[in-house]
Order: structure tokens, then sequence, then C-alpha cells
């Protein structure tokens, strides 16, 4: 890729972010549209020229309702990232990214809503909504905490991971949300104090170890470089964008926990961050800023590995010097994450690095000309793409 | 696209196909692993070498169960086209194409498997599984027959269509599949008297109007012309394909009855095949021979209006002039189609469109150098390919 036919975000768009079940006035549909509408708006791009949808995560808010509520012209393009969790929101920045290079669709709305209160909360899960379920239930991995708990307690046993380390983590969000007048949690200080002394929801993962579980959407539109040029907006580069899923990972551990063991403690994204690096012809060292999907904290430590901004098993010590903070080496979830902005299933990470990318952030890196963002950690399969200021 | 990236099909590969529930050795997921594993055989493609998934209609075989239970390598690209309908086998082409002109995959397999016995009949459907379904249901529109009985009802009352022309479709694909000996109805021969002395399903759609029910499973390969030159194997170019649905369509008749006046006796692909004609550089003249998708027999009459071999509401005539049959100006559903081979969702089409440009279809058209392939009429998406000799 590259010239004219780059792919581009040209707009972002989204709704107030709140707490599950806290919005009622609108469903999970409209709020996707009205996510769609702000990002066109952005862009500058009359919506009724969007002709192609894609989204993720077994989205109910599908293109065609999308196509006729929006009143847009002829579809050409709809994805719907095959999955239940949040492998896919980089996944669909992927297929939209494909799908205005190979010339299918011309302007993709890239969209997810997730209203908790309409629908079940993922954080009660208890019916079998993965593949596998059959075989894991039995011992008590009933939803993602349990399930992701234990590939964080590899971790601690195989390098020797802390409590104090993982608490980086949303002591990084938390701190950065506050900076963020859209963030849910803007209001709430967290020290290490109140982290340690927070109640364990699934050993080793506490409280603020685990994601927010919110309402709100998110939308993002992608085009062309050469089309970006007729549009009111500073275009973001799609330098490379993927899915990606190690041979033998088989469902993960959303599904199952028949990876290899040199994996179980992992992302599940290595060869997808060697593919991405490889097509963008960048290094970890050229990475600016990251946004990396944090359902659960220690997820952020297995991604920093994966990515190879440290060695294996050496997450812990890489944040506790400070590196993912505010002015280190590689700041993470400048807006809040998914710890204390919103779960808004991962696009919200996709948002903050365009604002990153445009700077535009309210914690900006001075001079970020690279943001990595990740999608889904351990899911199979996961996702990542790296975006470039143009 | 074109030159080197010049996305190809490389490979075909099926199961046995039968009537319904008569498969009960093999699960409906190692029917499909079987197919790609035919598939990349035929392609001279060391299977493991798959770096993509890419199925359709809310597949429940998932990429990561193909990923692990395959033994592939990497996964850089897993598709599923949203939708429960048959809209998406060329669709799934589609996005492979995409993924692999892009970069972001090498070898993508098109998989589908069906086996209605272990699943449900899609015949019999008695739950709502399209949106939309409480608005129809309180209708009696339990299932596709008296859902799509009520264009054609609409086709015959606007454009004095026939039940005479009706019958032309399954005379002519029970005609191929006599020379088909994989095609379920092989040994079946149908006349017109058969025909009209059989019964109704859903007036004015009778027994023979309506596809099969079937087990089996099919397979393709997609890759880059410049892949394809390093494989055993006869490349066939896939020219464009792309999915697409009409503003104001909404969900279709799947889902709802509320798509204009003017597109309601339709496949809801118009603009579609003036999107792929523009990118293959084609005009309807051009096509040589077609694979119609036919779930039922007037959706291939209204197919042949919106790809333009014929002017709105002269399906009827044009077909009963013979165009559709063997030695005709476009044959149609050279294997059998849906109505006399099998029902694989819409994939045996496709590989038989490849069978005929390889020139080995039991069907072959002389020097057929261009097949349409459409998937899905009247579900929103649609999708449709154009094929090519190279």
């Amino acid at each position: 890729m590259g010239g004219a036919s780059q792919p581009c975000i040209v707009g972002i768009g989204q709704t107030e972010f709140t707490r599950w079940g806290r919005i009622t006035d609108r469903s999970e549909f409209q709020l996707a549209a009205q996510a769609v509408l702000a990002a066109a708006a952005d862009a500058g791009l009359d919506p009724g020229a969007i002709d192609g949808f894609a989204s993720y995560a077994n989205d109910r808010n599908e293109p065609s309702l999308m196509q006729a509520a929006l009143g847009t012209g002829p579809l050409r393009f709809a994805s719907m990232v095959w999955g239940g969790g949040g492998g896919g929101a980089c996944g669909a920045v992927a297929h939209a990214a494909a799908a205005v290079a190979a010339g299918t669709a011309r302007h993709v709305a890239v969209y997810r809503g997730v209203c908790q209160g309409q629908s079940f909360r993922y954080g009660r899960t208890a019916h079998p909504w993965a593949p596998g379920s059959n075989f894991i239930f039995p011992f008590g991995l009933f939803s993602p905490p349990p399930m992701m708990a234990l590939l964080v307690r590899r971790h601690m046993a195989l390098y020797g991971t802390r409590p104090e380390h993982l608490a980086r983590v949303p002591l990084a969000c938390y701190d950065n949300a506050g900076r963020n007048p859209n963030a849910v949690m803007r209001e709430r200080r967290l020290t290490l104090e109140t982290y340690m002394a927070s109640r364990l929801i699934a050993d080793p993962l506490r409280l603020y170890d685990c994601c927010l579980e919110s309402d709100g959407a998110c939308a993002l539109i992608v085009t062309t470089l050469e089309r970006a040029r007729d549009l009111r907006c500073a275009p973001v580069a799609i330098l490379a964008a993927g899915q990606g899923s190690e041979p033998g990972w088989g469902t993960g551990p959303l599904g199952g926990f028949n990876m290899p063991d040199e994996l179980f403690a992992s992302t599940n994204a290595a060869s997808l961050a060697r593919d991405l690096y490889g097509r963008a012809g960048l290094t970890p060292d050229d990475i600016d800023v990251a946004q990396l999907y944090d359902d659960f904290s220690g997820m952020v430590l297995m991604a920093l590995e994966d990515f190879g901004f440290c060695g294996r098993g050496e997450g812990g010590p890489f944040v506790a010097g400070g590196a993912i903070d505010r002015g280190g080496r590689l700041p993470v979830n400048t807006a809040g994450g998914s710890l204390a902005e919103a779960y808004i299933h991962g696009l919200n990470l996709a948002l903050e690095g365009v604002r990153q990318m445009r700077g535009r952030s309210t914690s900006q890196v001075e001079g970020a000309a690279t943001c990595l963002v990740t999608s889904g950690p351990a899911v199979s399969p996961t996702s990542a793409a790296i975006l470039g200021r143009i």
C-alpha cells in the first residue's frame, strides 16, 4: 500500500460514555448511528457517501440496518468480524483498509455500540457464548475475569510478575483519565494504596485490574489518502492493520486453554506484531505512543512483550520503571483506556490513537508520529494497527 | 487491481453432496475442513501455508478452529461475512480478494459447510433468526419459501411472468445436473409436465422452484496472480467481486419488506452489477456463462434483469427463448445449481464458475472466458463476482 490508495482514518466520532445501564433514552443501535454521524461530521463527509460498514464482536447493529437508518446510498462493503470478543476493533479497521485499498468501497464506517444495560453484562456472562465453553465452565470459568486471571497468574509464576507491576497499568490509565473530560473515571483518583486495598475479583486480578462496563458508542471513517484530500480533515494513515493468531493457539482462553505452554502467558500476537512492523517498515523503537487493549491490566504487560517493547517476561519491570506513564518511553492508553475511560470493546482506543496522531489528545505525547493500537489480547484472532501522522 | 496483485482462485475442493441428513459419519466442521484440504490439494498448496479464512452466513465453523484443526501457521486474516443468509458466498470471495491484494494475507481459504441434518433445516425455520422477524411472522412468513414467493408473485403481477417462465430455470438446472456426477439430482429427469404437476410449496413456487436441502461442503483458495505462478494450477482471475445493497432496501425480504416498490421484485443487486461491470471493464454482453443463486427459480429471472442481460420485467420471455439453456446466449447453473446440484449456500456455484473458466465443466460452454457468479438474491447485502480465464 501507500501513495494515493494509502488507507487513512479521516473522522472519529463518539457518544457520551457512562457506566453500564445509565443510557436509557436511546437504543444501542441509535448510539452506534449517532457515533457514525459524528465521525462523518468530523471528517467533513456527507454521511450519504458512506458505502461500507465494518463492525465486530457479533454486533447486532447490522450494516444493512445502518444503511437504512442513515439513508446512505448503495452499500458496497459490509464486514462483521467474526467472534464474540474484543479481538475485532483493529480487525474491522483492517478489513475497511483492505476494502478501500482494493477499491471495493470508498468510505467505510467502522463502528461499535455497547450498551450492557440493554443486552447483557460481559462481566457476568453465564451462558455458553464462546466455543469450547462446555469444557471450561465446569472449572468455574464462567466469565472473562477468571479466564484471563489464569494467564496473568501464569505470567507471575513464570516471570516473577508482582501485584505492584499490575498496578502500574491502572495507575497510568486513571492518571490519563483525569485529564480526559469524556472518561467515565475522570473524577476518580487512584493510588497504589487504594489499588492494593481493593477487592479481588479473580485472583490475582483486583477491582482496578478489570475494565469498566460501559454504555456508549464509537465510530471512525476509513478512506484512501486520495479521497481524504477532498475532505476538510487531517487524515491519519493506517500504516498497517491486521488480524493474527499463533499456530496452535486454537480458540484460546475465551473458548479453551489448549494453546502451547510457551504461548500461555501471551496475547497471541507475536507473529502479528512481526507482520505489522514488517509491512509498516518500522520497529518497536519507532513507536511513540500505544493504546493497548486493557480488558485486564496483565494483558497490557503481555502486549508490551509481544510487540517487542521489552523481552518476554519483562513486562513487569518495564512498567515499574515508568515506561508507560506520562512522559515515559511509551505512554499507554492516554485517554484512560478500557480501565478508566470506557469499555467500548476497544474502539475508543483506536479513536485515541487518531487523536494522538492529530496532536489533540488530552494527554498528548509531544511530537508523536506513530501509534500502536491493539485489540482483544489472547483472543483468536486478535488484531492490531499502526497509525501514522501524515 | 491487476498485475501481480490480481486476486485469483487457485484451487477448489468439495465433499460429496447428499440430501439433507444423509451425512452422519462426520460433523459439519469435518466436512468444511475436508473441503479446504481438497482445495489446497487442487491448488498444489501446502495447507499449512493457508493464513486466512473467510466464511459467511454466521458459520459456526470458525476460522480459529480451522487453523487449529488444519495445523496451519500464523493466521493473518479471518472474515465471517455478516448475515444469516446466502448473501455471503461471493462476499467472502470479495473479502479474501481484498485481503490478498492489500497484503494482509497470502493464501485465503473461503469455505462453507452445510449439514442441515446436524443443525436445522432452513426450509422449516421456525425461530426468529433474522432481524424484523417479529414483524413478518404474524403474516405467516416463517421460512424462506413464503417470503420469497411474495417477490415472485409481485414480478408476475407487474410483468406478466408466468409459471411456464419459472419452469425454465429448474428445467435448465436439472438438465445440467444430469451430466454432473456429483449432483444430488443427477438421476432425476424433469419435464414441463412433471413441473406443472408438482405441488405448490408457497404459491407461486412449486416443489421444483425451491432449492434442495443438502449436506456437504465447498472451499476455494484465493491468492495473488504472482503467488499463483508458483503453484501447479491454472489460476482463475477474480476480475471483480463485491457486496451490494440498494439505498432504501433495509433488511429486505428475509427480515422485512420495507424496500421501495420499484425494488420489490428484484435481487437488490442493480448498483452492485454496475459497480462490478465498471471495475472489471465489462458489460453484460461480455459475460459468457453465469451461476446465478437459485434458492428459488424466480430469483434467477430477477438476477438476469439486475445484471443487465435483459430489461426490467423481461426475465420471463428471456428464459422462455432458451437463453439460459445449454447452447443458449447465457447458459446458467451449469452444474445444476442450488435446485439440482446441491444447496451449499451458493459456494458450489462459485466452484462451478471456476470449472467453467478452466474448461472443465460437465456442461462446458465452449470458449467461455468470463463467468458471473451471484449469491443471496434479495438478501442485504447481496454479493457477486465476475471470474475470468487467464
